[in-house]
Parts: C-alpha cells; sequence; structure tokens
C-alpha cells in the first residue's frame, strides 16, 4: 500500500424528502446563487422543493449550464458572485452544473482571469464562495470531490482543475429526484461510476485489501441495479443503491494508497471532442481495448474483477481475466450501451485523435505510464 | 436504505514515516498538549519522532491517561489546557488516550464541571481545542469519529459522550508503530474492529448494498490479516491492512442508512466493569450468543456474513447463518481469544449483571430493542 492522505469534509444528506432540510443546511439571510442547468429541474418538481424550502433567503437565479460546462458561460455568474456579494452557491444538477459552479466559487474570490484556475496548477487561493449542491444525477461524484472539468468551446479547450476550498460543503442526494431521468443520462449514470473505480481498481495489485474490496462493493451494486436503472425502475432501494455507489465511485475513499489509471478518461476527452459522444459513451468504448492493451500490467486486477465482481470460478488468472473484459463488454451491452464506435458509425481517425492527446499531454500516459502515442493508436483502432 | 447524514472531516495521514508531516499539520508557535498513556511511546521510537518533527513549538507534555481512561486524570489536563491556553491537543496511544483527550478538548472551552458532558447530553456547545491524533494501536476507531467513552472510577461510571468539534483534525497512522504491540493488544485490536463491524452488519437487512459490501471487506480484511496479526508478523502490507480496516469499521462509512445493534457492547461493558474483562474479551463472548438469541432477525445478515465472508454455498439461509456464527467463533479461537466466560474461570452472576446493566438504561436493547433484561440473563447464561 501506498502513503496517502484522505481528507473529505463534504457533508452528505441523503434520503427521501431531504431537500426539506436545505434551511438547516444554509444559514439565516444568506444571498444564494441558485445555479442549474435546462429547465428539468421546474418540470420535476426540484425546484419548487428548493425554494419552498428556503422561504426567507435571497435567491439570485443563474440557469442554463451546459453538459460539459462552458466557461463563458460561467463566467457570467462569476460576474453576478461578485457583484452581488453572494454567499453561498446552491448548484442544482449533476456533474456539469456542480463542477461549473465549483469554478464559479473559487473564481469568484479570484482577482484575475477565472482562466487562470484552469491553465495555471501553482496559482495558491484562500478562500471560495461555499458551495452546497443538490445532485439530480448520479454519474460523476462531483457532489462528494473537489474536482472540475470545464470546456471552453471558442479555443477547443476542456480541462481540469481541483481544489480543497471547492468541497461542496453539503451536497443533498434524495434519490426519488432521480425518478425522471431520461434513459441516457441513466445508461451514463451506470456506466461513468463503474469506469471511475476500475480507473482506481484494475491496476498494479498491491495488497490494499480495504480499497479493493470497496471497489468491488460499487462495482457489484452497478452490476445488481444497472439495467433495472437503465429501465427506469422506481424501486427506491433500487435507485438509492446506485445513487450511494456512484458517490462512492468517485469520492477517494476507493482511491487511497493504490495506483491510478485514468487513461481511459484522457482518451475518452479526445473522442468526446472530435466526435460529440457523451463521455460515459467514450469510457465504455475506450476501457475494454486499454484493459487488453495493459493485459500483462493488470492481470493480477483484472482477475480479482472476475472472481469478485463476475463470480468466475477458474484458478487460472489469465483466463479469469480474459473473461473479465469480456462479461463487462456484455454488461455494457445488457444496457444498450456501444462498445465500438462503428456503433455510432464513426470511423476513427486514430492518428490523428492521438496527435491531438499528446499535444497537451507532456507524458505518458496510465498507472505506469505506458499508454504512449503508438498505444493510443492501437487502442482506438481495435474500439474501431 | 434509511436516510442519513454523513460528514466526516477527519483528515488521515498514513503511512511508513508519517509522523514526520506533523510539521506540516500544525501550525507554527502552537502550544501543544502532548498527551500519551504509559512509556511504551518512549521505548519504540514513536516519542522521539514526534518531538524531532516539531523542533519550533511549545510543548506541554501530560503522561499517564490509563486503558479506559481516568475522569480523574484527564480533569488534569483539563486544568493544564486551561491555565496554559493551549493551541492544540496531541493525542498519542490507541483509543483510551483518543477518547480522553476528545473529553479535555471540549471541557477546556466549558465553564462548568467537565463531568456534564457525559451526563448531559443536552449540552450544547460552540468550540473545543483541535485534536490531532498519533495512532500507536489500530482497534477503537476513535482516529477518524467523534464519540469517546469515558470512566470514573470513584462512581463506578463508565459513560459515553460525542460531539462533531472533537473529530480530530488529522490522525497521523503509520503501520509500523504497530510492530511493537503485546499479543494481548493484537488480539483486542482484531476483535475490536470485527465487532464494530457486526453491530452495523448484523442487523435487519434492508438493502443496503454498498454499506454492506464495505462492511464485508472490511471483516474479510481482518479475517485475512488475523492470525498474522496476532502472531506478531511485521509484513508491512499486513499491519498497513490490518490498521485502515480497523479505524474503517467506525468511521461511519459502513453504518450509513442501516439499523444499528450496540447490545453486544453494552453487555461487554457491564463485564468488564464486573469482572476486570478487556473490551474485546467481552465482545468475544457475548457476541455469537447474541448473535444466536436474535437468529430470527438477523438470519438474512447472519447468512450474507456465511457467504460474503466465510464463503459458504449452501443456498439455506438458516443453514448458512448457523454455520457463520460458528465460524466465526472458531475464527476468535484461531486468535487465541475465548468465547466462553468460563474460560477465564468466571462464574457468571447473569441476573446481577441484567440488573445493573438496566439501572442505567431505560430502554431495550438492539437494533430492535429485543434485548431485555430476561435476553440479557439468558445470553449471559449461555456464554458461561
Amino acid at each position: 500500500m501506498h502513503n496517502f492522505t484522505y481528507h473529505n469534509p463534504v457533508k452528505i444528506v441523503f434520503g427521501k424528502n431531504s431537500i426539506n432540510k436545505l434551511n438547516e443546511l444554509i444559514a439565516p439571510k444568506q444571498k444564494i446563487l441558485l445555479a442549474y442547468g435546462g429547465g428539468s429541474i421546474k418540470s420535476n418538481g426540484v425546484y419548487q422543493q428548493i425554494i419552498s424550502a428556503l422561504p426567507d433567503h435571497q435567491i439570485f437565479e443563474f440557469a442554463g449550464i451546459e453538459a460539459n460546462p462552458e466557461y463563458d458561460t460561467l463566467v457570467k455568474a462569476i460576474n453576478i458572485c461578485k457583484a452581488e456579494k453572494i454567499d453561498l452557491i446552491l448548484a442544482v444538477g449533476g456533474g456539469s452544473v456542480i463542477d461549473g459552479c465549483k469554478l464559479v466559487a473559487l473564481a469568484s474570490h479570484y482577482d484575475g482571469e477565472a482562466w487562470d484556475i484552469l491553465t495555471n496548477p501553482t496559482l495558491e487561493f484562500t478562500k471560495a464562495i461555499p458551495l452546497g449542491t443538490v445532485l439530480t444525477l448520479p454519474a460523476t461524484g462531483s457532489e462528494m470531490n473537489c474536482g472540475s472539468v470545464i470546456s471552453r468551446r471558442s479555443i477547443g479547450a476542456k480541462l481540469a482543475f481541483g481544489n480543497p476550498l471547492v468541497y461542496p460543503k453539503f451536497s443533498i442526494l434524495d434519490p426519488e429526484v432521480t425518478y425522471t431521468l431520461p434513459k441516457r443520462q441513466l445508461q451514463n449514470g451506470v456506466i461513468d461510476p463503474f469506469i471511475h473505480v476500475t480507473e482506481q481498481y484494475l491496476t498494479t495489485d498491491i495488497n490494499t485489501d480495504i480499497q479493493d474490496g470497496f471497489a468491488e462493493s460499487v462495482l457489484r451494486t452497478l452490476v445488481k441495479v444497472g439495467k433495472d436503472i437503465v429501465n427506469g425502475s422506481t424501486n427506491y432501494d433500487t435507485r438509492a443503491n446506485w445513487m450511494w455507489a456512484a458517490t462512492n465511485a468517485l469520492n477517494g475513499i476507493i482511491g487511497v494508497g493504490v495506483d491510478q489509471d485514468w487513461a481511459t478518461h484522457m482518451i475518452g476527452h479526445e473522442l468526446t471532442a472530435a466526435y460529440g459522444l457523451d463521455h460515459a459513451q467514450t469510457l465504455a468504448i475506450v476501457a475494454p481495448q486499454l484493459w487488453r492493451f495493459q493485459f500483462e500490467a493488470k492481470v493480477s486486477k483484472l482477475a480479482k474483477l472476475g472472481r469478485n465482481v463476475w463470480g468466475l470460478e477458474n484458478l487460472e488468472d489469465r483466463l479469469v481475466a480474459t473473461q473479465a473484459i469480456i462479461l463487462t463488454e456484455e454488461f455494457f451491452h445488457s444496457l444498450e450501451v456501444a462498445t465500438k464506435l462503428s456503433d455510432y458509425n464513426i470511423v476513427i481517425e486514430a492518428e490523428k485523435i492521438a496527435n491531438t492527446l499528446f499535444a497537451h499531454n507532456s507524458t505518458n500516459l496510465g498507472e505506469n505510464k505506458a499508454i504512449n502515442k503508438e498505444a493510443v493508436i492501437e487502442i482506438l483502432t481495435k474500439a474501431q
């Protein structure tokens, strides 16, 4: 086990009708920026629950934060926060709204251009506007971490930052608010946390029994509930287990002291940029081929995946590992999520994608830095 | 799944040589109360590591916090903190030292008698002295929770309190400092977290897949490393997995949204008070008989224990559950920990113990409040 530091100060308020508790979570008389995406929170009742829970607060609304949150949009929110001296940002939505609000929270106490936060990792900050969230789409884990990914379409950039100051002070997770999500978001909401786990779990086997066991628990839960979720089940416990699984997939607890990969995410980002695929769609395409390319390095953990998630009993690691990848692909297919670019009628320009990727990455990718440009080309070609 | 709130702000600094990081964790020029138990930290090098890591701080030493920390001792520490205006308490030891320092931290900003904190749960507090810990004995989980149990021998009392203000700001967990622990503490350090998990896991089955999976991971890890730990293995990963398992057994993450029992602990406390058994020794005696007494209520979870921890494959819940209890007893025996009072040459006065227990408990015990006085008598008689 590697040395690690773990510190996650987010307060999770989980369960039915928990939006009611907003009034206990936010101090009286605070000025709140209520930030959200499209209008779905108005049609599914979440907006009204929030307004009802905060009768005595001064609320400034900011709508229109996009999927893959757009920098130019967020700058408008930053300007409101600065002008109105907002006390708390309440992000209502999925990972995009929450990620966007993390930038707003930090940039509102920064005198320079907000984009610096994404381009200059050595900048130091001492203050951010406190952030609270009401999660409506389980998937990214942003509700319980301090990371954020921001897009700036005018220059074709999609960059990440992380800062402990933007851990949400609280996140409200009511599984019932997910009942009205459309199928594509449900599919993404199963795939995304699944790959978040494998990025931290399918790496080098360094005897991290607690972390591996927790990771396998999240995967087993996603496997158990995945198909019902995609089919729109409104069984409360199914939704609750899914929601809590997605949060634990990326709140840090399964990733402490282990090697981490994240090459699937890096390659996937390029596919989203080039072909407009959803983030989760790209992960389902890239991951299986990346595991095959890295088979020797990952065989021990792939075998654990086979035994402890897929219930395989063969004693030979390589056989179990091979089968584990196939069963994972079949799981994605059972969710009606494709694992090949050709399923989306995309003809891959593998070399071009690899060139773009390494134009903004100075080192090879993956837990062993084994994914170089040629590797990306091979993985993408096999994912055709 | 029940609704829940989860909030654990403790920063964990885990790994080899992590005591070195004290200087980064504590602001310059702070006045520190360095609190510990007996002299073991001087013979095993921990004391010297701490002093070396904090060359520029003003350190007040407070030694002699006992196992089952004694109120009268802690009052002396409170007086030092008040007189010297201590900025931070550094608790170095196991659960007793850390529990004791939690009382010191809170009482030092309270004008009344410190004992009020244990007897009046309606008291409200706004401030405590910040607490940091260096854990030397994995067992209780106190390093990552806000609970504390304090004894006051002059009046025969052993009472608990919990307050979010006494969450440690940081806890340093270096597995290497456990290498010199004596066998009895190693035994206790496996049993104690095992039962912490079962108090939260062997209850009603309410479809809490993530929590159950995490609980089973902690149990499987303790089963995997238990015998090696008790035999004094100094394999680093074995110690690291044990230490991290013990912390996760009682940091809240496996207990959110589930029913909790804790009757084994309540009965065990009486056995410690009456016969001087170690806390963990009492748990190993009480738990199996309590599970048998509560068999109908716990059968579904006992069967999960059998399948997911003990690897039993029989399809019938009751058979698996029965066998799971036997295998757990055998596990305790493999650690050379007894499961009967007669093994300690104790002849139980079951009715007297039960009377004492219910003299300071106004309600029945357990997740279903099914453990009344007669139940305690039956459980203790069977544990003879």
